[in-house]
């Protein structure tokens, strides 16, 4: 009787080619599934609630899968954590019902983006941060963040838009900016994300810390629906599947 | 005309075979040493406050060293970062007066050791944190900790005591133990800690937050005098160099 689980994961993204499976890569499915098929002997595919790409980290990223076989979830977790290097770690495992699905289920997602505007990144953070060499104006990037809330055509914020998804139109329902020393941490939430749209709705935040684009912009490009340079893809150590609503 | 330089740096020790300069062999004094001599063409010797030994990290490491043709300091820093690994990272660089020593002039040093008991060790804290596997009782762990403070020989507390040292009666001025979450940290403050001490008394603290010693124990083995298998040595990664006092 075939059992599904829902397994929540988090991981540092650093040494991986992205969430999903590609010949020749070491990524974050591939290494779960094998270390699935080492415990079970059942050929394993583990489905999330969204990929994350080469080098994007995951604090808790929910994923589903099926056994044949069911074991129990203490030992299932504890398993995985023995196969798998430190970097990826079961965080939560349980049973589900029949029809869960980590993608289709989700209600919503929180990301978190984290920069460092001081002159030296400290080593222990490097990692996990995205380096800003000019002090960002966090007042004129909530500006524009507020300015990019709500529901919207985020073509402008997106890469390849239109090549999977039937509508581009997304509501963000949360886009705050904090700071906390030199640590500038963007939170995005939405119902759903389009393709790179965290890491471009981070680097146009980041062009209007540095003062090169001022907050007022956020809707005449928003408008546009064109994603053109003004709109560049911030770097990926600095970006964190925070959260999935369910 | 020599001048004298103060330096500060911060490293993440996972890569490192510690401190000093072996053969062969990835050190910090090496890459440090490395690169000083790339920027001023001399060959420069760096001598730190105290060495950090294979994996132990440094929030701010205090070292001296001397150039011939003295370079301004800004420029010198910034030189060194854009030489040095990102695991590397000169925080601070100022004149010094000649007769300032790294160690010698040094009246007291801080050390903070970090623990994790949580059931998982998180990916992104994992080459930062000893991770214990049993929940730590904070109160027994006090309890030690306050009995070990104060002007007491810690041989039993220090890997082959008396190797260098004339004396091995230190005052240890402050070890406090607090909790934050899952998080336990050890704070450990003295005018000067013998070799391995620290990760001693982390490694004696540990043995009694899982309740296999009790904190009595601690003022038995101070008057042993003697380092037997009761006191173990925790593990590097969770040890930073926090604070070096002038």
């Amino acid at each position: 009787m075939t059992q599904r689980y829902k397994m929540t994961v988090a991981y540092d993204g650093t040494h991986y080619a992205g969430w999903q499976v590609q010949p020749g890569e070491r990524t974050i499915q591939s290494e779960l599934e094998r270390a699935a098929h080492q415990i079970s002997g059942e050929i394993v595919r583990i489905h999330c609630s969204g990929r994350t790409d080469s080098g994007v980290h995951a604090r808790a990223q929910v994923t589903h899968f099926d056994l044949d076989a069911p074991l129990e979830t203490r030992r299932l977790a504890r398993g995985l954590n023995a196969l798998l290097d430190s970097d990826i770690r079961v965080t939560s495992l349980t049973g589900a019902a029949p029809d869960f699905d980590a993608r289709r289920s989700a209600t919503g997602k929180q990301y978190r983006y984290f920069l460092w505007d001081g002159a030296v990144l400290p080593p222990h953070v490097r990692l996990y941060r995205t380096h800003v060499l000019k002090r960002l104006e966090l007042e004129a990037m909530q500006d524009a963040a507020g300015r990019l809330m709500g529901r919207n055509d985020f073509s402008a914020f997106a890469a390849n838009p239109n090549r999977e998804v039937p509508s581009t139109t997304r509501t963000l329902s949360q886009l705050q900016v904090s700071r906390k020393g030199h640590e500038v941490t963007i939170v995005a939430e939405s119902e759903g994300f389009l393709y790179k749209m965290v890491r471009s709705l981070a680097g146009f935040l980041i062009r209007v810390g540095e003062g090169e684009v001022s907050p007022e912009a956020a809707g005449a490009i928003l408008d546009s629906r064109e994603r053109t340079a003004r709109v560049p893809t911030a770097p990926p150590q600095g970006l964190f599947l925070w959260k999935v609503f369910y």
